[in-house]
């Protein structure tokens, strides 16, 4: 399984500008590719990464704010035309159905997939999400509005074969190699067991992304997200701004880097900064890596791999 | 009073891309900046000409198809966000307000200022905005759904002084001189009347401008937009798919001119192109001018003046 890459299509807060989007992620993990939030034009950003918009089938909506979601319906409307998506699934705070269908219905937009929505309303996390490979769920948190983040967990990967120890034994074919990935022992037509641990080895790690935005600062997001291999988390102020976060339901550089740090991540991505720091993110930046050394800005369309 | 200007913000059809916007268009005439058509992203469109947001105050939308529509909601939000816009007039089909108000219902948007909707539902055209300068009526068009034109007309100009006459009556003082521009004689202490057609000429000639897309052709049109100085009219494809163009509501670009010749307007700019002609859009332009020499390929972002 190759490593999953994040893709930051837009992290800027509000408004759009010539050269900023509103925040947008394409996720590329365990074979999905998962859209996470929809601002403005986000249609266009993906364009750019040259992703096949068939491939999209899930989208996370953290909240109902206009630079999360007015994208949205540009995209499903662009869906219909071309004709080649199967089905999408949608999920987002209660509200999110009406307002696309809204939306659809006066806009006389041809439905010609199904769209199922998952209306979230629980403020405890929950599952929303799961295959073979993958388990998503939300990270209840705290905003002006009723706002989750996602944590995307992939499962514990199958063993890999040691074929050194493999081709010892002419007995096992390429037949019996999925048996072994699964963590099975391989009897011999002797009767000898070979014990699944010396014929294989533990896979790759499995990896984990945390997306947290909008929020005020919540520390309890640390016990859930514990470990995780990449964090994205709002960093809309500076912290000589904290009162202000505070009452605006969002975060300070320093508080992000503090989640990131208790919760034990390996890197953390800030975004959703102000305008009032255009251009000067290296700030924000700087702030967290006080707290927490490995914090990196965003940069558009760069595909980060974990 | 200046020339009006056209910056036409975007003028493909259907899907955003990277290099091209749904349809949108800046005319700034008689004093106003009005907004005609807001597909999605006509915001960023907008700020990439430096015009201040707050100019806008009248917004006149075709149709509820998304990529007319898709980037109204943004571009409400953003002014809301800004603060400096006093109140809009949005003038589109019945449903517009709803379309509108559910988005900002969800998406807890603040209202601080009065948004007025004017909802059309005639088939005929109608004065549907006018102050002391200028008229614009409603052009009714033939689409998939219901669709209107705008045809904006500035009206007479007061008349302009002739101050080598006037400079021969130091009786006529600076405080005459509106009414002489209103068309009044002037009567001197003698006596003696002054024709008011000594003393001034015809002032410079009202412009008018008519918007048609999207629409099927539609001859009818010519009667009520004669000898516009400028039109803009969809066409979205060449005459070879004239069953095409029919069957989905959509002109060719042999019935664009026929509709500026048969109108005497002044000149012609086409778009809403089908993508399927991109980037050969001369294509169409090379069609049009069989019939009507004067048409124009749009350029984003040009201003023409009229």
């Amino acid at each position: 399984m190759s490593h999953p890459t994040l893709t930051i299509l837009g992290f800027n807060s509000a408004l759009p500008t010539t050269n900023s989007h509103p925040t947008a992620q394409l996720l590329e993990m365990a074979g999905h590719t998962f859209l996470i939030d929809c601002g403005e034009a986000t249609q266009v950003q993906i364009r750019k990464t040259g992703t096949k918009f068939s491939k999209i089938r899930h989208i996370f909506i953290s909240h109902l704010h206009g630079d999360h979601v007015f994208g949205l319906i540009g995209l499903i409307s662009s869906l219909q035309l071309m004709k080649t998506t199967p089905s999408l699934h949608i999920y987002g705070p209660k509200g999110i159905r009406d307002f696309i269908e809204n939306q659809l219905k006066h806009t006389k937009s041809e439905g010609n997939f199904p769209i199922h929505f998952v209306e979230l309303t629980s403020t405890q996390n929950e599952v929303i999400f799961e295959d073979e490979k993958i388990v998503v769920e939300t990270i209840p948190l705290v905003h002006r509005i009723y706002t989750n983040g996602y944590f995307f967990k992939e499962k514990q990967k199958e063993r890999s074969l040691v074929m050194e120890e493999i081709q010892k034994y002419p007995e096992i074919e390429i037949c019996d190699y999925q048996n072994l990935k699964n963590g099975k022992d391989f009897v011999l037509s002797s009767g000898e067991i070979l014990p699944n641990t010396l014929l294989t080895k533990d896979g790759p790690s499995p990896k984990s992304y945390a997306f947290c935005s909008d929020t005020r600062y919540k520390p309890k997001v640390c016990e859930q997200i514990l470990g995780a291999d990449l964090l994205y988390h709002e960093a809309t102020f500076l912290h000589e701004l904290e009162e202000k976060a505070y009452a605006t339901g969002h975060s300070t550089a320093l508080q992000a880097a503090m989640i990131a740090r208790d919760a034990k991540v390996k890197k953390l991505i800030i975004g959703h900064f102000s305008t009032r720091y255009f251009p000067h993110y290296h700030r924000l930046q700087e702030e967290a890596q006080t707290v927490f050394p490995e914090t990196c800005l965003p940069e558009l369309l760069e595909k980060v791999q974990f």
